[in-house]
């Protein structure tokens, strides 16, 4: 939600003269995306959001989320395509940073879904799983069950100042995942990160689909795990039965889940909750001074976590008997 | 340069739905003005600026503002036009703000000017000054001479700890401003921060100006002073008589200077140089914990005021003989 590289008009105006998208009009920097810096950008031709790619991205990264965008949009799905330049190269470097300019896309990020939104999200979901099926580059996901310990260990020593007995939950909690953690579940391309500020709607519709930068290879329904968590929780921590039976007949409407993935669905869910509380927990401990973003809850995570732990069944999530 | 209001999307389309402009299609919060939180809107008919007016802007002086721009749109001038709602108002409240929605205009601020881009700005200046001569309404200027006193006596205490020797150069310059302040200069409505953020330019044309929120009734040589500090200074400190000399006759080209004018012109350019070094130590010196702003450097101000001591004459500045 912040600016963190300025771009002058003089570097913008060489950047673009690489491209054949017209002059610029107008470019504003705008607060989407906590990890990169942003513009709206408005040529002769067109609009387009101008991405400066910070630190937290990881550079050799950047070409696999850049055929990724560019792959789901050739396949019809309403995602940022990266626009080439005329070497035919969507990455280039703009104010000491690496840049890309992808299509804008209309639309708005609804911060209460209703159930209506979460069964179009659930569909759109599971187009975007169905679109990336032929996709051949592979990135492992770096933020799954694997990297959880080591998050943790950066985090321990302070985690029960943030809540009591948050420590000792969350250690017994990572060794019953690690002995409960589905293997073989139907994988491909996850967007691993769809929460509502990801997600555009113009009407009860969904638009499109943005910020691919944490998108990577893991199980299918370890995703739809990740956007129950997202969308079919109130604000006062419950979870709303009909936005998860709206969220799940939406994915399954394009998309039928396997015996296998409907069984590990509330073990999913844990794992997803686990993640989002870990990177946002050791984001909490670490907030560098005058930082421009502030961090987000981890305990809502935690708390996500606990509900998860007394489900057995997906039926108590909202999948269809 | 931040978001301060977060405008949720259920309240924009009971905001928009008092308007006769359509249905939001997009809209981001943007990093423009420092003041207020602006939000791009595009919506089924047109692209918007939707501004929620924060507290340091007085909510009293918010109908003058928003006439001024009316007037001023209506005379031709290249300014965000504030939209009437269906009962013929233009002003309304959003997410707990005071807000309104503008007209979008095209065009980059230019932040290293060239001299034409300077000679530009000075006609389009003088465009301002002539297209609010007939507005009939005043506002008196709330950060001139008699404010400076009062804003010094707030930064005072600390003002040596921020360069050595400032306590001193400022008082004496506040006395001697005190005894050569002109009066009964041509008078009317002036923009008062026209500094590079607040002028869009496409190619070497002005485009648009832009944040009015600092407009009052003062004298026009004042608004030219204020322009040839903030455009004509190079970033090493230095004063390029060439950029001055462009603004000068740029101003001129549209509206002549009379003769007291232009023997004012030095002294109101300490006077303008003594004002956003107040403000900007003022700011200096009260950073709130967690500011999402970084503040302005006021000794760039107390530089350029100390160039201004040794003018004898405008046309040191740049001014046609």
């Amino acid at each position: 939600m912040a600016v963190y590289t300025e771009v002058q008009d003089e570097d913008l105006s060489a950047f673009l003269a690489t491209y054949d998208i017209g002059t610029v009009l107008s470019y504003k920097g705008i607060a989407e995306g906590v990890e990169n810096t942003n513009y709206f950008l408005h040529t002769t031709v067109a609009s387009y959001i101008l991405t400066l790619y910070e630190k937290r991205v990881k550079e050799t990264d950047l070409p696999f989320f850049i055929d990724l965008m560019q792959h789901l949009a050739k396949k019809g799905l309403n995602c940022p395509l990266p626009v080439n330049n005329r070497k035919g190269e969507a990455l280039g470097r703009l104010s000491g940073r690496p840049a890309a300019i992808c299509t804008f896309l209309e639309g708005i990020a609804i911060r209460r879904p209703t159930a209506q939104h979460c069964g179009a999200l659930g569909a759109a979901l599971a187009k975007l799983h169905l679109a990336g099926s032929d996709f051949e580059r592979v990135r492992p996901n770096a933020l799954s069950i694997d990297a959880w310990a080591l998050l943790f260990a950066q985090a321990e020593a302070q985690a029960d100042n943030v809540s009591a007995g948050l420590s000792r939950r969350t250690l017994q909690e990572l060794k019953a995942l690690e002995a409960e953690w589905p293997a073989g579940l139907p994988s491909g391309i996850i967007h691993a990160d769809l929460f509502t500020d990801n997600v555009f709607f113009i009407g009860g519709e969904v638009s499109g689909l943005i910020d691919f930068y944490f998108a990577c290879t893991d199980a299918f329904a370890y995703d739809v795990a990740i956007c129950l968590n997202a969308w079919c929780f109130e604000v006062d921590g419950s979870f709303n039965l009909t936005k998860g039976q709206a969220l799940l007949a939406g994915y399954q409407s394009v998309r039928r889940l396997e015996p296998g993935e409907v069984e590990a669905l509330p073990v999913l869910c844990r794992g997803s909750a686990m993640r989002f509380m870990l990177t946002r927990l050791v984001d909490w401990l670490n907030v560098p001074p005058g930082a421009l973003v502030r961090p987000k809850d981890p305990l809502e995570y935690d708390r996500k976590l606990n509900f998860h732990r007394h489900v057995k069944h997906a039926r108590e999530l909202g999948l269809a008997a």
